[in-house]
């Protein structure tokens, strides 16, 4: 049996402080605009299972019990003990943790003690640059303090993270933008906006993304749920040899795609994310096809979980499991060696975001 | 053993009334624009295979017996008594049959004595505007019954199929087009165009969906071998709490991106159709591949079978044979309990479909 | 057991002829823009684990033995005599190799002298018209060198090959240039080219495409890792019914759109290739997915190797294994019968290329 002991979960939100009724819970589950549709429970999903698969021994129930029992037990003991069991029996040893959502979720600092684990910072880019435009008063104050805080930043956080590829998708050129361009569209931004207004200007993303390789801190990039290989390879080209590692995150269903570009290019990177608590009882198929191409330093893992302490365990359950079957099969194939097996999985589960990120060992 | 004791069929036609030839009949095995390459046969395909494995015990042969021997058993008991042998073995008890092909095959009422099951009729909206144009003189008449056309069909049939998407793809906008444009859209498709000519204008495929829309009965939406996310993504959104549900249709090899939409929109459902019968072995594999993301209560079976009784009789084994074997694994790793594989199985194989279609309960 | 006694490869290069250093060997696994990142090694990759796994015993050592060890005993036998042992294990019989690449490879005549096996040139289109460039003084003399030299390849090969579709991918237009196009184009690309300069210009890759077009040898198409299904539905469309084959090359992650084009098409065909020495332990899954739509009469076995004898042989022995477990898998389940799956073995090894190449039965 191949086995993953510490896990280093290289991206994950923080988790809600509040009690949860059956309603509230579920709609942590989907993943969708708008609620289940009639006649439909996200409950009945791949996630839905699994949650109830992993998560109710934790709390000392039966796996698969009803979800209206589960959700009576964690109630019963309270938002923080149930927190703490189930973070507690997730197998993370470290969490990097995204700050930059508007939920109000544990920091790294509260997710870590409730786990038993350190915690680390990620800056999520966009929004420093949204906190920056409300306390800046001109566009050259703006363009400076940016500047300022994405370096202040670097010095405190283990990575950025931008979801620029979300909000501009292939649109996104990737050379950066020269110093008047940016200075057009900073005006025309500032001007338009109001307070907490979303950045979401192609060339102020394109600014903030190359201020980040500057820094030299590696740098997430989530693309959604689009091929990222056109804009991709082109950024990725543009930012070879520059000293900065890219993480593609979360690529499902270009998976595969996000595995191509972590073998072409040297500093880059990738992670499943998400994609195993969405796919529950298939996380194996998934972690089997982005094996067939990431070299084995290039693949992370991590959780993506938000919300739901639920959801950082079944990441992690989910990823051990399959990764045990996964190698474990290979080496009674006889296609792998044991040796081998263990060291990858070692790599994977923890090495390589030590590797990445600067981590010290456990 | 997990197991599913009726189907409903929510996408097929009818079978053709006609005895077949070893070569006619190997023409519906192909896909293709073209006969089978110099030196190969349809025979020799996923699809062929599946026909050769469970139609010849329906009558009264070896599986996998030569496709000769088959055929000219087929001969002997004729083409309606081999149909009625090869329907009543399917498992299929209810038919939702599209009537919008050029061919000469058997009806819903026909195709559902034939195979004691119930049958009923999905109306292809580009061949309804292509009747109304036969019969219309000018473009008020032809709007005007356009629009009754669609409203009277939508009291007798269970659902709207549109190939809107085959035919345009990518470029349809997904927004209705105004008045002005859908009248001067008519004018010039109607001048240009001589009785059974195809209905190609996006303009009008748009108004003709939209109508369909407002009608709430539930569309099937076709968009071919191509990738649905871009165009279908926007016309969901745009389509979103109208009250109408979307059938997205044989999405294969973009499944997996169906099931993503049928995940975030809750008015949005898909099925594999006919690439149970095209990837024969591999049924188990897509089944997987698209149950990582489809919510259970969003998948529903069907056979997308044409012509042959033989590719109803394929698709229905394939997926209960698939779905057992998929269903019971979980199970049987722990990953599923026992309750809910059985509730699932028989969401995807029927309940999904009674309760989208508004079909009664066997 | 399925066995497949002998192998065509339908698309490979030659081997070095020089000693290798650790180093040298290693930068030959990867496929990338660059050394492996800091910390990592292209030997930790399935490309990597599949050479320890298959290639040693042919030298004499254990399986997954440390790749030094293995290079040490590589180059105690001498560049020539480990070559030879390790072609000669691969069982491949016939070696179709593609001679356009810049590197210093052996030939096909010394390739298949050292397997033990006979051996026939592929012909790189491109190369072939830089060439013709190179010693043609006026755009007269190219045009009617460059039809000349098409023509007299095609007599002593047994296939062209095009790298149009990556170094234009999708922008290619299908349909023939004309007579002013292609006079136009030559014009200016002899003008601003040195010699040995290379062929980019979009005009001229399509005239070329269609002069091979024109000589009926078979043609195949590399379309880098992009989706081949635009580009190529049309340009198959074009040449449908002219009498010349097509072979989609190495379609990975784009498998499944290759093989739905090999499905629709009579005169295209499709292969894995390389996918099968990068993706290693998983080549098993991705044949069961090329084999999904792909007719059994046209898929075609490939190593796509080059520079290293141990990546035809380990193409060789992952096809191998693949094939018997896959279809020896559906002969269990009953979905195939054991005198199909032993026939479409043959096929897929050898019977198809031999057919669309008219090689000799061996």
């Amino acid at each position: 049996m191949i086995d993953t002991p510490s896990l280093v979960d290289q991206y994950c939100h923080g988790v809600l402080r509040t009690e949860l009724g059956l309603g509230t819970f579920e709609s942590h589950l989907g993943r969708g605009e708008g609620p289940p549709a009639p006649g439909t429970t996200f409950f009945d999903t791949q996630t839905g299972f699994a949650v109830r698969r992993w998560c109710p021994p934790l709390l000392g129930l039966e796996p698969h019990c009803p979800a209206p029992h589960y959700l009576a037990r964690r109630r019963e003991l309270g938002v923080v003990e149930a927190g703490r069991r189930l973070l507690g029996g997730s197998g993370i040893t470290t969490y990097l943790v995204d700050t930059g959502l508007p939920d109000d979720l544990t920091g790294p600092a509260e997710l870590g003690a409730a786990g038993g684990a350190s915690a680390h910072e990620i800056v999520r880019l966009e929004l420093l640059a949204e906190q920056v435009a409300d306390t800046s008063g001109t566009v050259e104050s703006f363009l400076a303090n940016l500047a300022e805080s994405v370096h202040g930043a670097a010095s405190a956080a283990v990575a950025f993270t931008s979801v620029a590829g979300e909000r501009h998708g292939l649109a996104l050129a990737p050379e950066p933008p020269d110093a008047g361009e940016v200075r057009g569209a900073a005006g025309r931004w500032l001007a338009a906006r109001q307070v907490g207004g979303e950045l979401n200007d192609p060339v102020l993303l394109r600014h903030l993304l190359w201020i980040a390789v500057a820094s030299g801190l590696p740098l997430q990039l989530h693309s959604g749920a689009s091929n990222p290989q056109h804009y991709l390879t082109r950024f990725a080209r543009a930012t070879a040899g520059l000293g900065t590692d890219l993480i593609l995150m979360h690529g499902y269903p270009y998976h595969r795609h996000a595995a191509h570009l972590a073998g072409v290019f040297p500093h880059v990177y990738t992670d499943l994310g998400p994609a195993l608590v969405r796919t529950g009882a298939r996380a194996t198929a998934l972690l089997a096809e982005i094996l067939e191409l990431v070299p084995f330093g290039k693949l992370l893992f991590s959780s993506g979980a938000r919300g739901l302490p639920e959801l950082h365990v079944v990441a992690a359950r989910l990823f051990r499991e399959a990764l045990g079957r996964l190698l474990g099969g290979w080496v009674s194939e006889g296609a792998w060696s044991r040796a081998d097996a263990d060291r990858v999985a070692g790599m994977i589960a923890a090495g390589n975001a030590r590797r990445v990120y600067g981590l010290a060992a456990p």
